[in-house]
């Protein structure tokens, strides 16, 4: 299972950034959120009601220590890769372990994260965005499955509402 | 070669997310960002200021009349590919002309933009981030080609600053 941790969430800069870094990460398949920085219920709300309206089991999680939070996964056998503008060049095939924790930061990364992390990767040695950076990864990881219907229907079950794909138009079925 | 149109920026809501598109947008090969809704002039000095530091030719402007420059795209030959949570499910070959506008809404896109686009493309049918989406997008139109370090050389000369992908560490070289 791939988590994301998301670092140093500041209220009210990073509310859309972080919310959007959770929503991708859910449509792309992750299992869940952890974040640190300021508490932000309004967060966890949207996200939980995200959830509830369109199904899936996506968790958030605050933790005061994303530190102590990393030494926890890595215990629990999860690789840490941290998406960076400065790490190796991402490639075609990702290749992590079955579990993994991503690490997205927002502005001033302490060098200190690049010494916990397993691996620093890279998307487009350019400056750009995390959310970005996050989704392209997550779908090489998945290797594009997060696009098809069966995906879908394993990943988002008990959805209050459903999109059905069209050419035109907006179709939304009720579960 | 490809161009944005994100749809519809207010300020100050919009600006990160807007300025997220922009540089995912010039990270993942687009040419330049064409915006509609309220002209921003911090976000084009952000966006030109990114160019002149980090290289390339991306281009900001702005647009008063979204459906006239949509107009002017597709005489040019351009096609309009709209991502959107409701269109036709998005595939491992993406398939689009030499010249597409790819359009990007914020919230509530008018439903004539599903009729005035070529295409409707869903990016997993999940609500999520148009920056995600865009981003999963142009990897997969670009097939990968703007990770590679030639597409660096091609694509971002006269940078003042280039970064230097390692496994650890920040490098930045200076132009």
């Amino acid at each position: 299972m791939i988590v994301i941790l998301r670092l140093f969430h500041r209220v009210p800069r990073d509310e859309r950034a972080t919310s959007h870094v959770a929503l991708a990460a859910r449509a792309f398949g992750a299992k869940g959120m952890v974040y640190c920085g300021m508490k932000d219920p309004g967060l966890e709300k949207s996200v939980e009601r995200m959830e509830r309206e369109w199904g899936g089991k996506f968790f958030i999680e605050y933790t005061e220590d994303w530190k102590r939070t990393l030494r926890e996964y890595r215990k629990n056998d999860f690789e840490i890769v941290h998406l960076t503008m400065y790490g190796e060049r991402l490639g075609k095939d990702v290749n992590i372990r079955d579990n993994a924790l991503v690490v997205v930061g927002s502005e001033q990364v302490p060098i200190e994260m690049y010494r916990l992390a397993d691996r620093n990767i890279s998307v487009t040695a350019q400056p750009h965005s995390e959310i970005a950076a996050l989704a392209v990864f997550l779908d090489r990881a998945m290797e594009g499955r997060e696009l098809s219907e069966e995906f879908d229907v394993s990943n988002f079950q008990n959805a209050k509402r459903k999109i059905v794909p069209m050419k035109m138009g907006k179709k939304v079925v009720r579960g």
